[in-house]
């Protein structure tokens, strides 16, 4: 119904592309916490563009004004609101009246739901831009789980052909989480980078774009959070990772692999290490029942390709019902992927500061 | 927070699987529409056990009692709830306390979240029997989508290493659609049958269990079901879907794949033909931004291996603290892929029902 | 958009007077506490019917059988469904083509509503009859509230011009309050019982029927619970308050009177009494900024006069369009606030341990 | 648990009195409907202080900015967000830390939630400022209902013992709706008004405030809006109302006095008239079983007087722990009642905005 996502912790995004501002509503934060700042500006930045040869040259300042919620650096218990102002926006670039949708965007389906309405410029309230919101709410809920012992880090699994190494998913070393959570370019072998920025650089010299996906995993995270059937943690997960723009797929633990294996090998044990009861595998991700165990919850975004691509494509005119050819003008990054990797922490960071105070955790 | 699912039609699912019943409220409904009984109890048998050799020789019953909402054929537009009696169930079977949790299975995380109270016998709410409300729920829910023109099937897409066709996924045939959503081992090559259950039978043999996938589609949709960010189409089957016992990844359209893709191949170029919009190819799978865009539906659902195996597994007594092993007893399936196409359709028809009045449609 | 309440407990009623059962799943409650079922059946036989002259001579069994939810007598943590099966229904009272509607009744608004297609015979789910399940959910709720010290209780504070006493707004005596919530004709000045059941025989007498109030106190709550703006105790009370049918109207604490009041006489000092911060008088109810301050919550909701009444009636033929009248048939209350008191003090507890758990207490 | 309110149309308001800025998120509003700007300013401007003297004298521009939702005059469908810059504060008039609360503000019940973090200067969230975005909503939803011939009018019913005339319950002119949805002293007898402005001018002059009641109507309401049981019309309208801070009553139709009424008169005769089917009385306002039947909806609300006086008040320092006495400084109505009305049409038009968009009206 909406561009609301929560329970206990609701956050409301609004804005569009190109006018007067973008933001979110986050209602539900613990009075009294503080707020490191700071660090709110740190995954920001990570998200923002023109940090490197990956992304669009276009520059937003993408600083956020907090209008409520916040008293000095601490929480007063009222809804956190925070805006960021449209600044850096050239709508020259794009048309007002929708003639022919872009391939793969939303022009198309926002024309019809829409009726025409909706504002097209920059993809309007379906821009890729509406992730810096969310990247606000994730950095402050973030900030609430690393209180309760709880890390949130991704990284870029795989771009086109190129991949980096997995997480190990039954241990994952604390350096390791804080080095990917503050990376622009996060990688768990650093060695991979090269080989995966040129696939990003061969896409951008054909004029094309490359898909990819971002591994995240959780750890710290106590035993018994979620909720049975259709508020399980992956469910939860799911709702908000599927509302980040191009992603198209999604799997917890050893995923669609799991669907070729024999119930002996995909079962994980239970041992007692050190008293505490863990997997000797992680096949499920953390997560059985819907319910956490204790144990790295990992999951991974399949991102399809940025649409917008320099190349001549094929689609119709709305207005004269003619098959036509469209060439997508405007900059645009030739894979997203690197700057989804925070966007992917902040939506499980979201995700999950919403089930635990559900869980009363 | 809760087994319940939806804004605009909304189901709660009640029961545990050795307790008094199981069943669903489903509120929201149109009134005066008439609804097929006999449809739905095909829907129920479907997805129960006992059909053929991939399944359990339980006998369910599941015959469900309505209790109201329905007055002779027509929704009354009151709360439809269906309840079915649990009857043949083996406790002795299980033992009361929890001390050994089985691998793969909810029993330990439902122990801590439930700090040892929830009903261990059968998996209680967590029980695969638990789908049979869904399935309830989704063929009525289906039937008020048939009547708008919306068809859905799934089949299994895949077991192990064997593998069906898949669906083509710019123009499917209703004969097609109307033979899988009857069919209870559901494929849409059915020359595959053969290789299929070979791979479930190499595996009961063994005493092991196999996963899979399920390829579900949606024929006759609009253009324009599905809110933008948190609530678009995506997310929305994903909440339900990961809702299904042993779901472990979802991809829409052409899902992970595109994760591999240059944009100038992902991208699906819009046509017109007979004066309608369409694309010529869908590796977006029917959803833009969230929204449906008028071509077929598609998603696939990775299951796991059927937690329960005969073969001895190493796990932990909560009571002693010590490491120890388990053999499982009890009827299992060896593979709930064949039961469980009936359960993702179901689960797409409320998803689906529920985004359709929600966008007044 | 529904028979449905709650955030973090939630209730979903359904049923209908003359179908095969009612009945209310209640999710969300906490797993491993008891529940004293003979308690519970004690606060359904409060609201029973046949009791006395005051009420309906019908039967109901009105014995609600638990499918799930409750192993034992402990919460299991599962959603808590329990049915009534409807078994003393003469549905040849009613007919089954609405003709004319019964004014003040649901009939000509569900009519439309539901397009013709609601189940009429005894109010379908518009019934009284369907407080039972509420009542069932609030002796629940009541439960858990009592082991956090907090009680509940209501009486008839009026019935017609008689009255009884009014809750002391700023200390009330545990034992008065165990009193009433066991009573069946619940009366702080017991003396004033035989004036209010002359009202009501009056108006038995007259064929006609007699409205009133029902004044409920809540005690023991701590400092704290409800949210600001609409999520404030007063609101969510008012939201299931008013879902009790023939509730026109709801005040708290001095209510109306503080209308015609100075800021002066009306502000509550604050006060500290034996170490805790009280108000000296209680003209909020106990609740300020939607949020309570520990004084007792008291509200007052004021019923219209049962709307069956045996004298005749204008009403309309909505089958041939002509104005007519109309002599309802049937057993009916000529009042029913006595009854109703249970059902007030169910609202309450289900309300407020709905927001308890939300306030994480 | 939340500042927010809706299922189909939502609102999320955030803010508070001393902060950066308040305002509110709209989400779910019909794309492609034009918004006449001018006429929310004129709605705005009904609720801002300084326009007589039964207000405060500040000033506050209260001009929102909209920041998403609206291009040019036309809602876009994505989330309407509006901002209020918050510019003449003099916080000053305030301390920081909390000692001694007003009573009947919400100082206590909010030092205690929030744990002393909330942000207490003007009342933060508590203010009555946060009715200017509910009030922006309700301008906007206003619209959406004039469109479908709905208007909305409310006027000051009584102030202390000074009474206006109420709503014919039966037959309200148009000509009289639209004068009162204009006017910033709302009355229907204008004679009135000497009586009324001398019980606040009186309640001024003596250092002291004084409530009183606002009386709401709805015409042109189709019959049919409404869900049974906890989403009826009252309940609705009463959870959005008692958001309203001071609101301590609500009664629907005849309302309280429907508890002293026999059946024979309460009940509303259905006639026809002109084809249609009207009561030939109105005692229920409008709504039957939470649905409402066509005839004018029509409720009050009660309003304490005005916490903040300028008379010495008992109170408690709570870092000393000692009683005391407070006198409140700051610029403050004596009567806020007038500025209401506003506030209560915007109220009730969300709510019912939000209900005919759920009963696909």
């Amino acid at each position: 119904m909406s561009s609301t996502y929560g329970e206990n912790i609701k956050i409301s995004v609004f804005g569009e592309s190109h006018g007067g501002g973008i933001g979110v509503v986050i209602d539900g934060l613990p009075a009294g916490e503080t707020i490191d700042f700071d660090a709110v500006l740190t995954q920001m930045a990570r998200r923002a563009p023109g940090r490197d040869k990956t992304a669009t040259p276009r520059r937003e300042s993408d600083l956020p004004q907090v209008l409520s919620g916040l008293l000095g650096n601490t929480l007063t218990g009222a809804p956190l609101c925070a805006v960021i102002q449209n600044t850096n926006t050239r709508s020259g670039d794009y048309g007002n009246l929708l003639d022919c949708p872009r391939p793969a965007h939303s022009d198309y389906t926002a024309y019809i739901k829409y009726k025409g309405a909706n504002d097209i410029r920059g993809g309007g309230h379906f821009s890729g831009r509406l992730t810096a919101p969310l990247v606000f709410a994730g950095a402050v809920c973030r900030q609430l789980l690393n209180k309760r012992g709880v890390r949130i880090a991704a990284h870029i699994a795989s771009i086109g052909a190129a991949r980096d190494s997995r997480f190990c998913p039954t241990a994952i070393d604390a350096d390791l989480m804080d080095r990917l959570s503050r990376s622009s370019f996060a990688l768990i072998d650093e060695t991979a980078e090269e080989a995966i920025r040129a696939e990003v650089e061969r896409a951008r010299l054909d004029g094309d774009s490359v898909g990819g996906t971002v591994e995240c995993a959780v750890t710290g995270l106590p035993a018994g959070i979620g909720e049975p059937m259709f508020d399980g943690a992956e469910g939860a997960i799911a709702k908000i990772i599927f509302g980040i723009p191009a992603v198209k797929g999604l799997e917890f633990g050893a995923g669609f692999d799991l669907a070729a294996m024999r119930g002996s090998e995909a079962n994980d044990a239970f041992r007692y290490a050190d008293g505490r009861v863990v997997t000797e595998t992680n096949h499920c991700g953390g997560i059985l029942g819907g319910i956490t165990d204790g144990m790295p919850l990992i999951f991974r975004a399949a991102f399809k390709p940025t649409p917008s691509i320099a190349q001549e494509q094929r689609t119709v005119n709305l207005q004269t019902g003619a098959n036509t050819t469209l060439t997508v003008k405007g900059r645009h990054d030739p894979c997203i992927v690197p700057r989804a990797v925070p966007v992917v922490e902040a939506a499980a960071a979201v995700a999950l500061a919403d089930l635990m105070k559900g869980s009363g955790i």
